[in-house]
């Protein structure tokens, strides 16, 4: 930025007078320079903590675009300079004056592509908090009462998906020696410590083999008589998973996909079958873990928990679920049955920063028994001792912060009516708008929301026919030109910057090994009414009425 | 907290009257509930954001106790409330009211025990702003000109570390296939990351194996015919080096602790021993890497990073430095040469939120090859496509907060100057603490502070003759008393409320290999001025004589 200077945002102060010496920086370390700087500082903390989104909706462009070369091009100095380049208050001003305005405003009601949005006003307010209170919760020492906050927390989520006895969480609660599962940075590292446990608990040690944790994968393969490990998820399961594989040392071709049902929905059949086939095949292969999914990225849909469950109930098999999208679907009193089967698994991943309208970034991972995690624990002289309540012991991270406390506040303000009323609000929206799309000609919905995700893509009546055909060719064809159509048309409307879906490519004919492209929408946006989303279907056929529809000529 | 309403807390409103309804939703997701809110919200939010330390001081304890058992029974509630349990403001008055002071205040000057600290006021500003764009670095499409900038800021401490040519910034600054470096959770995930491309690097693919990251960890020994795989550290190294092994299936038995000198260095003598040893072993082990430390957690020292990177020239292994803590000397005109070598590293762990004073919790990790990372990446159909700018596609990380906006605003507000200042005024004072120590009877200086840590311990004048002693159970027996004196002190410290300092244990003789329990202090505070230190070794010895001095007899 620094080589680009504007007349809105350059300093009142020459530059080269602003030095580093020992008063500017405790000046700086403390408060701001003068009450020019306060002035400005407190226009814009004043716009972002109480018109957060009248701030969002005025400064930050939904998805419009200063080309990526363009932009690309104006960030290459790569000198970090001696003295300040700036006054704090003009840095916060080029901040917010040229930098938001070429960052996605994800609270747009618009934006409904991804699965980040908007999030309350106060979330900001409590994230502010955290930052100021800078507590480590890797320790007690650097955390003390937020430690015990964090403990808490946790088990009222775990309670939400276990619903055990008062007992239980009495016994539990605030115990140094038990752990009901941790804070993490997000979905990733969830997914991660779910696997990590599973494979230390699997691999634990034994006479002659002091464990995996300690030993490695081969020492374990060698000890336990096992040639390969695998986990088993639907073929929708979320690309994180093969990372965790591939980060644990099981590696990533050993996340196997199992087929999904017409309903996206991992088949079970095929799950059993897969199963028989590792267990009576000739490699001696060990099932670390079977994943349900719990609000698939691409589709939203939901696993047959309750009978993948009890399929490794009999199995002896470490059921975890990625609920890092639908856990909050648990909320609703109308769709939380969705989720039947959540409290039989071993692990399950949550995402704060998702369903739960936290800011970026927070994950979380649970665990049905209390003491699974000491598999994964980790002391060491300076802190994390024995015995000690430092969070740090069992835990992917180590310095951390505190988001816990933003989630403890938000449970207290909003109930969980509050995110009832933000759950429902999203599927209902989404089946309305999945009612929407099938009713206009100009579109064929792909996978019908069961959350609040579906997928879609224009396909306009001259396709009709061609996509019905039952010959190969024809049919594949068509599919191209409408992959190509679809791509544009997406590209199209994030380059006019009013609105943003996103999309993918999903298999629909278990038969076809072909991908199609899709347009995805993801309802979390209470203020992304049907209204809004018939408005970005409006503007996709305007689209590709005066913009695409001459390139693709029909051949009927 | 529910259970325990206060008069200062409670809301105005009866708490029955609070109900989550769609109308009373919108309203906490868009601007606080009524004018009485918008007050109290607006008083805090003043306070915390232009008199951050001044409100640090008067809202949180430094360390002070409450018991942790008189805590934690207040925070056993587990039931998430069905309606909002308080308004808005009620929350957040809570908050400071009642958590806020059994928090810890890191921001004390007198708090110098840990690596964490006062951090600049504008920190939160920028933290603040960076939440409520909430933006989403994972990828492109949800964060755009934030993603541009982070690849920037990564060029910019790139360039500070390695000091390659401007062509060599040009080439790569905003270039999509390659990558100079990421931001990661903090210090763990940047080992880990480390660890997990030099791992992968190693094991690449080869005829008839699809490399590490695809194939597992079994598979490749069994590959490239290797036995077992080991990590060279210091044996000051951090415990997170042990458990990034872990996690990447190497086994943490196999980070291999190297002896260190006099100094607290890794003894090159004993590291060229070890490799030897395990070249000309039996095993067929292979040397992953070789970690060189920039600020021991313990003890603050500085391997020798420059004769490292030639062994590990000489014998082909990758050199990781773990410059978490030591990393921003480099800033230092002064100091900056006692990281000389650390360029010349395959991979660097710098952490944001240890000497860069950002808030908690940011790492990064660096790569002297532009290409490297490769060896990690990851793609999905819906976001991280082939070619794309998408961050999380080398990434340990997936959905991820922008905290490299933190960065490069930080970097302009203070300059190089800037953090060179706050980087002197820790290393001199805790230069001048380490004379004060020495000077007084009560304490011995454990290890001098090469950097900004050092350790002591007291040590009154009836046990100089003994630990002085030749015989090893005089000197014993001696230490025992030293750490149980030396723990209590520190305890007693702790809960009395002024003051932090923190222990642990050291070895401190070759050929002994007991340890014993020092204090630890970590001078990063730019208002811990040598004054503060010598009131925290007054007290110290006021607690010896008054509440310790007549449990331990000299038996001299």
């Amino acid at each position: 930025m620094s080589h680009h200077s504007n007349a809105n945002t350059s300093s009142k102060k020459p530059e080269s007078e602003l030095i580093a010496d020992w008063a500017h920086l405790l000046k700086v370390f403390l408060r701001p320079e003068d009450s020019e700087s306060h002035g400005t500082l407190v226009k814009y903390m004043e716009q972002i903590l109480f018109g957060l989104h009248d701030f969002l909706r005025k400064h930050v462009g939904i998805t419009e675009a200063k080309s990526l070369k363009e932009l690309s091009e104006r960030f290459t100095d790569t000198i970090i300079k001696e003295n300040p380049e700036k006054k704090l208050a003009d840095v916060i001003t080029c901040v917010i004056d040229e930098i938001a305005p070429q960052a996605v405003n994800v609270a747009s009601p618009y934006f409904v592509g991804h699965m980040t949005s908007a999030i309350p006003f106060f979330m900001v307010h409590l994230k502010t908090i955290v930052a100021a209170l800078n507590q480590n919760v890797v320790k007690l020492e650097t955390s003390k009462v937020v430690s015990i906050i964090e403990k808490q927390v946790i088990a009222k989520i775990h309670r939400m998906i276990y619903e055990n006895s008062e007992s239980f969480y009495q016994t539990h609660v605030q115990n140094t020696e038990t752990t009901l599962g941790a804070f993490v940075e997000g979905g990733t590292s969830a997914n991660l410590t779910a696997f990590w446990v599973a494979r230390n608990a699997r691999f634990a040690p034994k006479e002659g083999f002091d464990g995996v944790e300690i030993d490695g994968m081969a020492a374990a393969y060698k000890a336990y008589g096992v040639d390969r490990s695998v986990i088993l998820a639907s073929r929708l399961g979320h690309y994180s998973l093969r990372k965790a594989a591939g980060i644990l040392g099981i590696g990533n071709k050993n996340i196997i996909p199992i087929d999904t049902d017409a309903n996206n929905k991992l088949d079970v059949h095929a799950l059993r079958q897969k199963i028989h086939e590792i267990e009576s095949g000739p490699e001696k292969t060990c099932i670390l873990a079977v994943v349900g999914i719990a609000g698939a990225t691409e589709t939203g849909t939901i696993d047959p928990l309750e009978e993948m469950a009890e399929i490794c109930r009999e199995h002896g098999i470490h059921f975890h679920v990625d609920a890092a999208w639908g856990g909050p679907t648990l909320f609703s009193n109308s769709y939380g049955h969705l989720l039947n089967g959540i409290k039989r698994a071993d692990s399950v991943t949550i995402d704060g920063h998702k369903q739960f309208y936290m800011p970026m970034s927070c994950g979380m991972v649970y665990f049905k028994n209390p003491v699974i995690m000491d598999v994964i624990a980790y002391y060491a002289h300076y802190v994390n001792r024995r015995g000690s309540v430092d969070l740090g012991i069992k835990s992917l991270s180590g310095s951390r912060e505190a988001n816990s406390l933003i989630l403890d506040s938000a449970l207290k303000i909003m109930g969980t009516k509050g995110y009832e009323l933000l759950i429902d609000h999203g599927i209902e929206t989404a089946a309305a708008f999945a009612e929407e799309i099938s009713q206009r000609e100009n579109f064929q919905l792909i996978t019908s929301p069961e959350l609040n995700i579906l997928t879609y893509r224009l396909c306009p009546p001259e396709f009709h026919q061609r996509i019905e055909s039952r010959d190969p060719q024809t049919l594949q064809a068509a599919n191209e030109e409408l992959n190509s159509l679809n791509r544009n048309l997406q590209r199209l409307q994030r380059e006019a910057g009013w609105s943003f879906v996103s999309r993918t490519t999903l298999k629909i004919n278990q038969n076809d090994p072909n991908c199609i492209v899709v347009l995805r929408a993801v309802i979390m946006n209470p203020i992304s009414t049907i209204k809004i989303l018939k408005d970005i279907l409006d503007e996709q056929e305007e689209i590709y009425r005066h913009q695409l529809a001459h390139k693709f000529s029909s051949p009927d």
